[in-house]
Parts: C-alpha cells; structure tokens; sequence
C-alpha cells in the first residue's frame, strides 16, 4: 500500500520541492500542509500542474499531520514549537521527520545551538515517546529541489533512535534523488543542524548558492 | 622566511602524518613536541627517516610551542587542558590550531559538547584573547594521512574568529594536500568537531574506515 506524506509548512522554501521530488517518485501520496487551507490547496494546485496529475493534495497542517502515515516538517524555526503543538494529534504513534534547522536571524551563518540541544530533540520532549522523530533533509538546499529533475549533489544525513524509522526515512531520501546515510542517534541531529549554518557562511563567502555535503571514503577500499 | 609548526601531541595518531605532509611540502620547518622529549625525537627520527632529510626536530610540548611560529594541537580531548596549560606560555601571541575532537568514550560515534561549548572554544577561554584560536583538521582520517601520497578526499572547515589566521590555516590545508574553506567563527566549530563523532559513526556502520566530507556546490554555476 502506497504510504502518505504530510508535508507539514509544505509552503515553505523547501517543502514544495520535496513534496513534487516524492509525487514524482510514484511511491507516495503527498499532502501539503500548511496554517492557511487556501495557501495549502494553492501551492498542491501548482505542483499538480507541475506534474500533469491530481497527486497532491492541500490540508491545514492538523488535517495533513492526521491524514498522513508519516509527516515531515519544513518550516522556519521561529514556528517550530507553534506547528508541533498543532499536530500532535495527528502524529500520534507514527514517525515525524524534522527539517528543521534552529537559525537565528540575522546571523544565520552562526551556527545556534537552541535550548533543548537541537530542533529535533527539541520535537521529540515536545512530542513524547509516542512519535519517532528523525532529523533529516536540513542541509540540502531548496534552490536545487525545486527543479525535480536537477541531480543534487548532496548527501541526507539521517540521524535517530529508531533504527527502522531511520530505514524509511532513507527511502524517503532515495526517492527523492538523494542518498541518505544512517548519522546515528538523534543526539548527534544538533551537527547536522547546525551544518546547515556553515553552508549557508559558505554560500556567502565564496558567492555560490547552493553548497551541500558529501560523505566520502564509503567505498570499500 | 620558512615558518616553524610545532606539532603538540605529534606522536599520536594525527600529528605525525601532518607533521610529515606539511615537512615534505618544503614550505614549514616542523617540530614534533611531546611530553617526553625522547618519545618526540624517536617520532622526528622515524619520519626524517620517510623523507630522507633531517628537518624535523624533537622537543617536548612546552619547548615546540615557544620555538614555533605557530603550533597544532593534536592530542585526545582528555588531554586537552593539560596540554594547553603546559604551552600557554609559548603559544602566547601566536596561533593556536586545535585538531582536538571532544570524544566521550566509549560512546565515540554519539555527538559530544563540552562544557564550554566546544574544544575549541575552551582553548580560547583558556589560553585567551593574546592567542588566536582556529579549529581545523579534526575530520580528517589518519588512516589516510599517514600515507603522504595519498590523495585524501576530506575537504579542511576552518573555523576562527580571526580572518588572518585562517587564511594561514587554509595554507597549511593546502601543503598537505588538503582543501581549505572558511568555515565560519569558532563559534561553528562545534559542528565540525562533532561531525568527527559521526564521521566515526558511519565508518562502523558502513563497515570503511576513512569516512571524510566535502563540500559540493562550489564550482560556479
């Protein structure tokens, strides 16, 4: 059975190119989540276009979070705690994907270490043990998802405490073009967080726009 | 003029294959300090040896940093602040690069922060302000450095809060054979610290032995 995907702030910067990278793929139902219903609904009508179907569908962030088998939360870290509280219900018992990466405007190229450790921790003493949270998606950049047929040049670092959750989240990551590698406990998502915060000091300094990360040395030698 | 690198803690696992790239890039003259002066020319012997010549030199730690114009900290974090506190005197007014990677065995692929934020940043505290602290090479394999010919694919995040400081760094990336990018404040270097931890990580669970990074998306597009 084909497994649904609430993306949670799927309005954003990223979430559009993920949610049209995963409808793609043929794999997923996709819902695009959002505060508004009309924006939602919106963003869903022209990723459809997009792809000549009627995949995707627009929902408020609840709706999309209780529709879905897994939800994936894309937005700005100033409404992470706010978009939590809203889809905690709809959550409940299922394996939540935080993209999140804790910024703090205007010094985004620094990396912060927010007060619970990381974003993703942060979601899972929010949320409890009912959900299986995963870090994962932070460090690739929205300006290469959003055309889906772009390769991308960048490694998913996936990190958690359920190793099987970890397993979908690298399929998640493999159908969206992307190779997902397993980076251990959730404890360690505050490195992959905060990685997001030097590419983006990189972006700048040496005027590119989109630096990513590989991991290197995987091929047996 | 030729600058001097002492090379505190070079008879470990990750000094002496620097200390031989950078000696053999003709560009430094190299020291090897220890805490025993007869471990430390034993090292500096070994590898003049490898490069049949005799420009490295032994000394012990407090020696090699009051000799050096500038000096790399390569020791295991359990001996990070004794080995500050024995250089504090000869590092004072030059360039202090800490390699050091906070590792809480034997939990070494889990993400550790210290408590004063990160390696690098407590050898700031520590040595202060008449020191410029820069964190770089800590991601870096030993297992390939070791071997000078090697090509190493692991780009060198530099990170401090002094631009010419690491402009130096990212030259001493290049003689041996490394990349070099700004990577931020020293603030940032604990991302780059605790990517070892999961760089170690994926090395156990990919089953390789030499897990690195680079940086994609440089190249202008």
């Amino acid at each position: 059975m084909t497994q649904t995907i609430a993306v949670i702030g799927g309005t954003g910067n990223e979430g559009p190119g993920l949610a049209l990278r995963w409808a793609r793929s043929g794999s997923y139902q996709v819902i695009i989540g959002s505060r508004q219903l009309e924006k939602a609904q919106r963003v869903a009508d022209e990723l459809n276009a997009r792809l000549g179907s009627e995949t995707i569908h627009g929902m408020t962030n609840p709706e999309a979070a209780a529709a879905a088998d897994l939800a994936v939360l894309t937005v700005p870290y100033n409404a992470h705690a706010a978009t939590l509280e809203s889809i905690r219900a709809g959550v409940h018992g299922k394996i939540l994907v935080d993209v999140t990466v804790p910024l703090q405007p205007p010094k985004v190229s620094r990396v912060y270490i927010p007060p619970g450790g990381s974003a993703a921790i942060e979601a899972q003493t929010l949320l409890g043990e009912a959900v299986r949270v995963v870090a994962a998606f932070q460090n690739v950049s929205a300006t290469h998802l959003s055309d889906p047929d772009r390769p991308i040049e960048c490694d998913v670092l996936v990190c958690g405490d359920d190793k099987e959750a970890k397993i979908e989240v690298i399929a998640l990551a493999e159908a969206a073009g992307l190779r997902g590698l397993d980076a251990g406990p959730l404890a360690n998502a505050v490195v992959i967080e905060g990685l997001t915060a030097v590419l983006i000091g990189i972006n700048i300094r040496y005027k590119v726009k989109a630096a990513g990360i590989k991991i290197t040395g995987l091929e047996q030698e």
